[in-house]
């Protein structure tokens, strides 16, 4: 289904001012992964882990870092981040069917949302009261918008996105179908046996170039508002909570959860299933391994983890149970060595 | 974007039967943190951990317990239950535009089912055979709702919520974009190295007063239903499989799943991200610590947990090493202290 | 709400080959719990948990294995897999009302899609560009198809389902709604202090007679395609990566997450909130019980697990501190002993 383009060797070294080793004229007109690339097709190696796939690779041409460049069978561009320049090449070679600009007639617009004339709003899309899309907006099928919302310069919302109330996503935003974003955090009060609603009365606000993942939910403030700055990056069906505030450049990965209130720095790296108990805050740079819980603020940039090895469930269960005595083990190992002092 | 009301302290104390300190014809127009709010607004002071923001404030009143009272610099009403006061007197600044009563003409209404003329029935709303929509009912945009379904008096799906079949809510629910109440149980039979769908022939029914989440979801009972008693409270992406059955007053926070067949008892606290396995049933007034996981009845309520502290990485791996080799390192505790007792 | 059909003990023994014992003409009108069925219906015995049931059941007829019919109070029919006999035998009492055929008249479809017939498209349904909808396929209201998909032969989209994009579906699948297919997979390349997007431009493909839970995404791969072979049953907030492949007869349960690239063998159970990180492989016949995480590749068929046990929180909180310093415990054990042995 992808479009026959082309673009030779030296084209393409041009534009991403990469080293070219090879003939020039070399025509690529697809990419692929090492192992599965055809000829005329162009791959990269930047993960270690497939090294030992370069040298049989039928691609006819990689791009990968200098060092790698003498083991390639094929032409080679070579780059300082080899993941970074394929990712720019293979752009070339993605394709869209281009959205239709205007409103499609199925759709429902409040009368006082206003629309940019050159967004594009598709089927059955409906948009509420006071809600303003911006110039080059994409909004796909099913999408519904509330009140007060704002979708910025070129942001795309895929198909069935939710934008439910006081959302602000900056420009080049592309949030994927299913995503929540503005529904209401959950805050209760326990008054004489019963909950009571706490009013969330505040908003989302996504900077720029920010991603946001299919049916991935993104709570509205209770007083102020739940952050997102510039170019935070957020994969599938992660959950975050009222008044959450997400510096620039982090990235989130699947199934991860961030309770209310938490404040996570710039350039961290939730992996995926991690959680982040509410009301604590995570400096720049932390990286959480995966399925890790972090209970406490993190004050220095490095990894942390938490959870315990994978074994045969036969082996793992014979573990588990000491652990249920853990401290008195300890205990006991201290009281003898105390012993032993003591003879 | 929230409106201009404005309520006197008098007012206010009177409204919920608060004791006043301070003037009592102070205009509050709006609320906010002990750390942002304006002057003109109300703050609260329930999380201890926030007491050191109340001498600061610049809030023009504070809604705090008693013994909080002199460590304010303006005027307080008291409350013993400051957090569930501060919810109502918020709720009087909460603004939704109000939703038309009728049923929109982009709606596909099954001629069979039956809508209450004071409810409202947005934009691509779908409504099946047999079901019922009582009075003052909101169905937001992009609604689907199924066969046999019941949807309570006042009761509020915020947009493109799906109630797939046999789903009866009661009056006053709240169902958030993108829950999903009703769909199949996960139920299967290995046979002849096939799986085969064993039939999901029940349904879901909620009380009163339940708030289910974003993208939550909530299966019908293979023969029995899944039922969730008055006054559950269920966060985003909660799972909540086939026949479970839910105590009155509990409350769920986000990622947590709870398995077929599970019970859980009233007013119990599952923290976000933890997990209960089926067949299993737990008690009233238990709370579930985050991510911990339940894998068995638990018949005394209290706070239960499980998981390991979160470390940097480094020192985590060796723990998590060592973990592996618990039960020989109890042995060998063990063997060695017989050994000196023998000695 | 169930449709009163009836069908002899005899017609029953005779559709799916079981040993009948009891009165041949007993009309069972439906099915249930052995503690909740009535007079009239069957129930079944599979789970020994539910073994103490059935000496007091008053269903009129139960299903189960030969081994257990001595002590069933009412007639029987002897199956060596009873519950598979059991879901065949309460398929006749599902019940759910028939799709028209046809395109409803409020979806929107592409010129250039396929729409077989016989399909069913319901309300409110997109179907985009190139994307071929096969015989007797049920869309249900509220789907969106992006380009170039395929649904198969009888496969069943039950409502506000997405594909987005390069999405095939073999014959008799069934998507539960809110499920997302095909959306981009999570690949980003850090260059200069920013994220780069690397574009997706692979697809999805499952074989035949698959089922996706509600509100579960499965990414596009990024170069190849994501890959679900035969018969994978997936329950509900599953998150299945770029590139990962699933094998036939495959069952994971809700909540669980698969990491990109990650390959799992067929007859694999993965159960509730299990992970599995990306780029290893799992061989055929692996479990992996709840909220274990995978980190490695698995060569070995059987059953793994992690986690630590679910305790009260003051004990849990002792132990766990101990956690912390595991390593240095194990040494110290080790050195004493050596001490000892030295001595």
């Amino acid at each position: 289904m992808i479009k026959h383009k082309s673009f030779s060797l030296a084209d393409l070294a041009q534009r991403f001012q990469l080293e070219l080793s090879g003939d020039p004229s070399l025509s690529i007109c697809g990419v692929g992964t090492l192992a599965n690339a055809m000829p005329g097709q162009l791959s990269f190696l930047a993960n270690p882990r497939y090294r030992k796939e370069l040298s049989a690779t039928r691609a006819s041409a990689v791009v990968l870092a200098p060092a790698e460049a003498s083991a390639a069978p094929c032409a080679v561009l070579l780059s300082p981040n080899p993941y970074a320049s394929f990712a720019r090449i293979a752009a070339l070679f993605d394709t869209t069917s281009e959205a239709p600009v205007g409103v499609h007639p199925s759709a429902v617009i409040d009368e006082s949302a206003e629309i940019d004339p050159s967004a594009s709003i598709g089927p059955s899309v409906f948009i509420g009261p006071r809600t303003r899309v911006d110039a080059h907006a994409l909004i796909g099928a099913g999408c519904v918008i509330g009140e007060d919302c704002v979708v910025g310069v070129r942001s795309h919302l895929v198909a069935r996105v939710t934008l439910v109330k006081r959302v602000r996503l900056g420009t080049d935003c592309l949030i994927h179908p299913g995503a929540v974003l503005g529904a209401d955090g959950f805050g209760l009060a326990m008054d004489a046996g019963h909950w009571i609603k706490v009013p969330q009365l505040g908003g989302v606000i996504l900077g720029d170039h920010c991603e946001i993942g299919a049916n991935t939910t993104i709570d509205r403030g209770a007083l102020e508002d739940t952050v997102l700055e510039d170019d935070v990056r957020i994969d599938n069906q992660v959950q975050i909570g009222h008044n959450v505030n997400i510096g620039a450049h982090t990235a989130i990965a699947g199934c991860a959860a961030v309770a209310g209130s938490a404040k996570i720095g710039r350039y961290c790296l939730i992996a995926g299933g991690a959680g982040v108990v509410g009301h604590i805050e995570i400096c720049d740079r932390v990286t959480v391994s995966a399925m890790s819980l972090v209970t406490h603020s993190l004050t220095t940039p490095g990894s942390y983890s938490s959870g315990v090895p994978l074994q045969e469930t036969r082996d793992w269960r014979r573990n588990a149970a000491r652990f249920r005595h853990l401290d008195e083990l300890a205990r006991r190992v201290k009281s003898s060595q105390n012993n032993e002092n003591i003879e």
